[in-house]
């Protein structure tokens, strides 16, 4: 059964998963696609259309057996599928990916971050290490990286995006804002911190303009 | 004029104003909805549908004047609304995003961060100001926050949100991977940094099948 799945759901799944998690703790044994909704603040209709996607186990009444929909999620996510991945940028955003703890819950491991200045000495940071970009491509061979974090400045940013496709990685993390030039088999994910923010500022002035024209 | 424009759009306006301010830095004046929507990847149809919700000064053939069209973007993000934040979580990714350049771009400034440790000494970085928690009350009245970040721990995330909340924060842009529960009358963002690794992880797992397959 390989079902597509849009980003929108993807979006969703490490939230129902999160929540999941908490719960199995809890000692709870079922859930329902409605309750998940309600605790989540989300359409009760597009939950259960989520679940569908990645689950077979949902029964009427009982609803889904929270262990098994974990399982799912895990699947589904392509949890197992050891991916490793390095940050290229060992400035604060770089530091601070490196040391989320959010992305092992996921099964991605972050092996280690490089500071594009090649005078700097190794280092190690809640466990893991910051080399020298130098060290680069050793790291990127002995680990098999896939995945590539760029968290430099814009001007370096292609420059790093370079050095890891030279060294076999097939996915970037962008967020550096601009943007990338990469050859067509590397997938590239732009994350703008700015707009995040900017869309939050924007439905809180829609919100303030509806409450005073009401 | 008052269109109600999507999320989606709203998530590609800051990469098209980022864009047009390095044409203007470059000295173009015209550009069309075709050349932003070959230099940034995007679909020419969804950039014209963009650009016409938010600008009625395009014209056939030449365009839209970079600066026109720069100012149309601003004002529809609410560039100028004047929006202050304060972060609460100084560890390392609140200290990134306090001294992230990306936020005054769009008209945002981040005026503090906040420690929850109450012994914690006051203290700057890049010009930015670290604060104990205690100050939190009179830094929100004095300059008039409406925005908080959350970047503690989970376990603590609730306790800060009420903090906020309690001191007139209308909108929470939350990192800590919990739900909050907030009044009616708040905005809360929910960001998962492991989410958005989770979604290029899966790309790049179904790329690769589709490639063996193929």
């Amino acid at each position: 059964m390989q079902k597509t799945i849009s980003p929108q759901t993807l979006r969703r799944l490490p939230a129902y998963l999160h929540y999941l998690r908490v719960l199995l703790k809890k000692g709870a044994v079922n859930i329902s696609a409605t309750m998940i909704a309600c605790e989540l603040n989300l359409n009760d209709v597009q939950v259960r259309k989520d679940l569908a996607l990645v689950s077979g186990s949902g029964r009427p009444k009982t609803g889904y057996e929270i262990k098994n929909l974990i399982s799912d999620i895990e699947h589904c996510l392509g949890y197992g599928n050891g991916d490793r991945a390095v940050i290229i940028g060992a400035g604060e955003l770089g530091c601070a990916l490196l040391t989320y703890e959010g992305f092992t819950e996921y099964g991605i491991d972050i092996v280690a971050a490089f500071d594009i200045d090649r005078s700097m000495k190794d280092t190690t940071m809640n466990g893991k290490q910051v080399f020298s970009v130098e060290k680069l491509p050793a790291v990127c061979s002995e680990r098999k990286i896939n995945i590539g974090i760029i968290t430099v400045e814009a001007k370096d940013a292609q420059k790093a995006s370079n050095m890891l496709v030279e060294n076999g990685v097939m996915a970037i993390w962008n967020f550096a804002p601009v943007h990338l030039a990469v050859p067509d088999h590397v997938l590239v994910q732009n994350e703008n911190l700015g707009s995040s923010l900017v869309i939050l500022s924007k439905q809180l002035a829609n919100k303030l303009g509806t409450d005073q024209n009401s």
